[in-house]
């Protein structure tokens, strides 16, 4: 199945403990589609400006995304400058410059239109729900948000996850958005906000979905590791790949059986992990299928008892 | 096979956003003991108080604790009193008071020689090596530290580390250890300083079993998740009773194959989230074997395919 997702396409210039890049691609819909893209099709809904050339849209071609519907528009394309110098586990940011993403109106083409699943990436939750109430036809819809958004637009916000089956965050906001420290009841909360099912994103500890109590079928509170990795070299994106590889898998499967999304979290850790091994988008423009699938080999015998 | 450990028995008045407990029973080789009490025989070498009376005795014995190896000597026993109370994963320190335990002088009664199984809590290492030293006849020796020997004590702790078959320490200790952010690269780095295996607790993220790569037989990296909790109590002692759990069950086992680390893992982080539940040592006191392996199954559904 088809998978469109809408969100940041960006120019980030990144420092880490391993070194510094310029303006490489980035942005929250490169990620997850690049991700995504070793399990299904995918499909952006972005807004560039006239800095993103030929040599951008070659990463996407190469691995088959459609982006028809990423608009080129006059000025630059967002940017973001962030170090991680002193936490790997938290970027510093120098400079957000949000130029054509400031007036981002999400226009979807109409190809794009019998995408059955939809995944919201950050951004303004009055996009996200705009984008959302534009597909109906999206049978499984998931979404990403930020400390900004809980914070300063949250009926906004709130409106976006009663249309969410899924919402994908990480640990510190799911604490803001439920008003709780305690990660279990944070999770009740959210999940009495809409989605249907919760992730939280632990960063180098892995992810644990939560499912609403009401749902049958046998679906279950279950937690992914993510690999002690050798080189963290620039953690940008992990989040976002984390999400690619888990609704990329979701929609490549025939039926949404409780096992699949045990495995689609899986798949999730091991995107994420692969992504922060080199700077910005560079290690998932090159992956395989049989490298994803060696690595979630590797994240089943490290927490399986036999 | 019986353990002996040695460690602090002390008293702990802890204040927590559940609430306060003035003067409770505590010390590391107390939760240790009472977690590994529910899988083999335990010794303990302690020194206390006066203060140190029939109630607290109680607490041993009704769990089948030796307690010949704990000594006592005028004055007062160890005193800590902390509190939780903006972040419960990080204790903060208002009064260490070590008392008689300042004076310790770890004595071995006769009874405790044949111990297969030794453990050497968190205390000054030039009394863990000592107490190595007069154990030769234990042929698997654990032990734990903290960030204060590792920077105050370092050479004699270095010593210790090169008679200790597995050492446990949190994710700050082992990087701090290491000298080396990157937990993978530290692992490596504390595996070279003499001990086989290292456990990594992760606090709510459960905790990670590295071995030295020359090892054969199968032995691997592990992860064994921490249960999303309803209600932190009191974290106080988790890392002890993760001990207790871990070293335990490998204590009660025929044969230390590479399967039965990996259930000690999950045993010790069953024992670990546990203790969290009530103050002090009251859940570790009043559990069943049943309950602990109603737990271990949970931890196993909560991270299984399948």
């Amino acid at each position: 199945m088809a998978i469109t997702v809408v969100g940041s396409v960006a120019f980030d210039s990144i420092e880490t403990p391993a070194g510094r890049r310029d303006r490489c691609l980035g942005g929250a819909a490169t990620y997850f589609s690049l991700a995504a893209s070793y399990f299904t099709n995918v499909r952006v809904i972005a807004v560039v400006g006239e800095d993103f050339g030929a040599e951008q849209a070659a990463v996407f071609n190469a691995r088959g995304i459609d982006t028809q519907g990423i608009e080129r528009a006059e000025g630059k394309s967002f940017f973001w400058e962030g170090s991680y110098l002193e936490n790997l586990n938290e970027a510093k940011t120098h400079t957000t410059e949000l130029n054509v993403f400031g007036a981002f109106e999400p226009k979807i083409p109409d190809a794009y239109r019998d995408s059955e699943f939809l995944f919201l990436a950050n951004i303004d939750p009055v996009l996200q729900r705009r984008v959302r109430e534009s597909m109906p036809q999206a049978r499984l819809v998931a979404g990403d948000t930020m400390n900004y958004w809980i914070k300063d637009h949250r009926p906004a916000l709130l409106e976006v996850l009663k249309g969410l089956d899924i919402l994908l965050i990480n640990d510190t906001e799911a604490r803001m958005l439920a008003g709780n420290s305690n990660l279990l009841q944070a999770a009740r909360g959210v999940l009495e906000m809409g989605p249907r099912m919760l992730v939280v994103k632990h960063g180098e500890y892995g992810a644990t979905i939560f499912h609403k109590s009401t749902q049958s079928g046998g679906a279950r509170t279950f937690r992914a590791p993510a690999l002690p990795l050798e080189e963290v070299v620039d953690p940008t994106g992990a989040g976002d790949s984390f999400a690619g590889g888990f609704f990329g898998y979701l929609a490549s499967q025939p039926e949404l059986t409780p096992g699949a999304f045990r495995r689609a979290m899986f798949y999730g850790s091991v995107m994420g992990s692969f992504a922060v091994e080199r700077f910005g988008t560079e290690r998932l423009q090159e992956l395989s299928r049989e490298q994803i699938d060696e690595r979630f080999a590797l994240f089943r015998e490290l927490t399986h008892l036999d």
